[in-house]
């Protein structure tokens, strides 16, 4: 039997067995397909999504369904804008729709514990609807299926940007297409960057609040909203390994006392 | 003639001139009925929206549309969770249906710009999705509508917030129930505010995650995620007007050379 | 603590104490924004519904939720039509969406009654299938909270018309913007409308059917289906009083038995 | 070739040469399937609507569309409410999807008028929803197709409901398997009627207004809210022939100048 | 009291006595308004359905519900497609939403089983969908109604098929307005069939994949899919006779051991 | 600049690049996540459809979509039926929306064609339905987008059909983790594939008819609805080729006249 944590490697057999005699948690990565830049490819949020999945369901005895591949639309501010052409994006309901049936789907396959782990800013409050009518559902019928939302990059701690952007940490705001995704995408698809294609430009300097329909001016020429040009495999490697771990010790903080001890080992 | 810039004091055929012969920009605060802890009242964020779009539209030569009082579902890290009760909620497909659907009616009004000024954190990817449907829409009619969203916090700079907090500023996430709010309160409805009632804990440590269902032990006895000790009138004075001066430069700045030299005097 | 029986002016401690202590019932005001003529202000309908709201909460021992704004579409043979600038108006699915949650809502709370007062002709089926919806769903689960919906004028009784009409009540077809509701706001909000702008039109003459889209001509120049010449502040304060013991006596008389003696006195 | 008016008698071929030969104007007649006592069939509301719209087609040189045969839930004040066996309905959100697609269809055929006639008192306001929606999606899209909703009841003059009725109408609230619709049925389905099971019961008297979940116990045994036993096919042949006349009347008035003149003929 | 299986020739006390001493199930035809040749009228498919039904269920001692008249669009390559005029459809989500409240309001009348006998071959994923959230949401209650779907044509035999083409037949998949449809109708409803008006084409050959928007001159000029020139009255009767016995074997099989032996003799 | 078709290996920058100069068309890959016996991974229709996508785009001049990963609930009759653990499937209106949404945002990156390429039979109908709905918006638009539905599978010839199964084609309906789609995984993904597992039953006899909720013990313990153990991965080449080289004239054959000439070649 594969000892893949990806559900997508697995037949339903070994699936179910897996399920129902390890930590009983899925862990949901959720994507975009979003210009990233003529440096990264489109599907850059699933890619990562997918692989801090994957680590984090090794550390906590999980597994990965597979991905949320499309997110919801691009906003100018965090990821450049829905106008963009390659930026492919669903509407609000169907995202809400898809998180919604996906947490009852799971409980159905006895999960007692999902986690969306999303890759794509725009997801979030997304995400958390569908999740909350799906819980409140499953607890009128008795199941109380526990659901833990997280973005990965709220685990990268203070010490960590320091050491990554030497102090310069421009702010998550514009972090798209930048540092830190390009960074892991070096340590993790080497194949799918192409550095020389970096375009150095300034952070982009976005107004607090936002217009519709969207200016297209107000966005940078690549697309990205800081620069990748200090984005390195080693960074993306020490980026992938700090979050993990946090996110692992997160999961078994918020799960702990309801997970066996075995589980966690 | 009333020289109101409120709706709700206008009959129609006041509306209707005042609107074709002004800035044709209707500004549309956005609320919540949400608990904010024992000494503010249930529409805290209603109040605080309808007052600073009153405020914004006397600047810019505007109009304030009735209130959107119900809002979307607090959530424990920034309003201290839905499950308390008080605090009444809409889903998000009903916010979205709400704000595309005023977008669409300030459209057939002859408005020309349409502001969603929003006072409660949650509202904002919902308002944002329900207006970028709508101005979609309208653009595929032939109608150019543009709408702004802001949420009114963002327009504190970090002098003022220096200023008011004395250095201690706690961090947005935690501004529920809190200084801001609360100062705001007694300067513009005293009468609603018990300051007595403040209950001065220590700002809420919540995880840099969401559960589902909400583990309510999370949420500190208050429903406050910071306290309002150190509130006063005279913050409030200083917030509301340093936050009306930033919005109304936003509103110019944003839609110069859209709105006429007159109506910004 | 404050004697308000709105929740607009309780904090959400004051709320659970009182809603936990008292009839354990919630009426929720429903009104609309809609046009009503030269001299009624555009929130007629939610005033109203609220000022009677209030009314009836006293009689009864009851709360008055924060109001549903914004109502379903203006009708040409009940309110004028919604082509009409200023009338700003909801889909029926939103409306639906609005009753259905905000009756979960206050079940949350531990409501175990909850009163729709409406103020807006047009809403009372689209609330009526919300409700409908909504206490389904509660009863599947176990709660058998129960609802009641009225239009505050199915209250006044004949006598009433005749006294105020003196004989000549025009049907409640084409009570919008007439004598009923200017007299009500005269009573009420004075200073919100201004009898010197009364179109003192004869009452419209519409056919028995609707046409869409709405043909503009059959709605009388002043918006209004009948004239308002004849209210008076006097009228106003004599149809709130009937109207609200009327309505308390129905509440009563519906819930007897399932509210406690002590909370009705 | 046939001349029935009606659609389900003929042929696509025949169909859309007398749409485009005709007035271009589809009768939909809107019934329900709903308990009518214990002497009418459950689809009477589907058969009067449909009967009606014939003789209401070849006044005006229309055809019929296939009925819409369920119908909004009944409500205790119109109907006895739809908790009562055999009374089979769809919600609101379903009625107004139909009565949107059919107008869209209906204007896709060439159509220029549609005509929704309502059989069963609660589905006008849904019918209202759906067609208001579909006239103004065609309207953006240049289609000037004209809707007109009537429920034929309202057809009935004050003259024939007193040679009907002898003086004692009871009032349309309750005319639910009452006179009107039993003497209608008498006349144009007498197989389908047994005059001996009526249950001669006083009116129903339903307050002014709804509690839900439904009280059972308010609506009377029989399910009808008043008396059929007036009921005969000699005043249902009345009713028939001059709440067609009306509407014919009607129908040339609303659509005048805008149909050809031979068509009328 | 009436023999009739069906419901629409039932009074609502006759139906429910009827429904609570019988095999308490329901079988509801659903068809669709759809152009089918020169020869056939547009409502062959609910004719049809509805007539297989009323064999049923005197077969295996049912009730047949009011037909479900309008059904989801037509397609290409299995009935012409949706441009066609006559063709009146729904789409997916009301045909979904009928066929889940219908289930819903059965159960709620207290059948034990429901059959969806479908006459139109488009409909069937969409009841397959509507059945399907209506049954799961029936468990969660406690209720266990059990649903099946069946397509009428799926139960002739191979060698009736081959008494009736004579060993030509073409396939169900252009089996639209052809010989099938057009003896079953010849036998039923011989008033409603204008064999002169027979288009005698070849089968239509279509590709096997859609294309959207139709290309309109893939589909015959008869808008059939196969030629009725074969079809007889005779065969018709066949068909129905050996189409009801073997559905009603397959309904006693599925049922067998969950109804009650009287109920089947 | 990497040849690879698949958007999911590019960047915006080439994507667009890509788009606008090749053939305009989009081929997007839809599967499911679903059960497919003890030998195949349950994302075995994703990584079909993605694979035949592939080959069919580089044949084509087209691009390939990010895959739609998860499909419509499996059924008994084809799939085995959705209570199986590790079927994990959204319901009809999530799958509707998804493919409408993705028809708008190719149709919006200046795709003039747009392929959804199925790989899952339950997903068929309501693919069809989005891109219906979203090809008449669009149309209503002035945007003249074409778009195609296939099936893989409805592109494998009899000849082929025999060579693969010497005759033994047990029938399409029961093809599910049969010969076909082992036989293509081996040739595609064999490291996934483990023919040790496979279950030797004979084909699944299910009933032409679906019972609801789903009786588990019809479906086969493989859950698979015929036997894979003829399966090799020279049949699995042959069959992607034979199916790969006829999808490719399809697709010629239907936008010939459309697609320029260079871009075929």
């Amino acid at each position: 039997m594969t000892a893949s944590v990806f559900m997508e490697d697995l037949d339903a057999f070994t699936y179910r067995e897996r399920l129902a005699t390890g930590s009983r948690l899925v862990i949901v990565p959720v994507g975009s397909v979003e210009q990233h830049g003529p440096h990264l490819p489109l599907t850059t949020d699933v890619l990562l999504a997918r692989a801090v999945s994957g680590r984090l369901a090794e550390a906590v005895g999980a597994l990965v369904a597979a991905p949320i591949v499309y997110g919801y639309k691009s906003q100018q501010r965090s990821g450049g804008g829905n106008h963009l052409g390659g930026t492919t994006s669903l509407d609000a309901t169907t995202m809400i729709a898809i998180a919604r049936t996906l947490t009852h789907e799971f409980a159905r396959h006895g999960a007692e514990r999902v986690v969306f782990l999303n890759g794509h800013f725009e997801n979030y409050q997304f995400l958390y609807e569908g999740v909350e009518l799906a819980t409140r559902e499953l607890a009128a019928q008795g199941n109380d299926l526990e659901a833990m939302l997280v973005s990965y990059w709220d685990f990268v701690d203070a010490a960590t940007l320091d050491e990554v952007y030497a102090g310069s940490f421009p702010g998550w705001e514009v972090e798209h297409g930048g540092v830190l995704e390009t960074s892991l995408m070096l340590h993790l698809h080497p194949e799918l960057v192409d550095l020389g294609r970096v375009m150095d430009l300034p952070p982009a300097e976005l107004p607090p609040y936002d217009l519709l329909p969207v200016r297209p001016e107000l966005t940078p020429a690549s697309g990205c909203l800081s620069s990748a040009a200090r984005a390195s495999a080693q960074a993306g490697r020490l980026l992938l390994e700090r979050t993990t771990t946090a996110l692992a010790e997160a999961v078994e903080s918020a799960f702990a006392n309801r997970m066996s001890a075995t589980m966690l080992q």
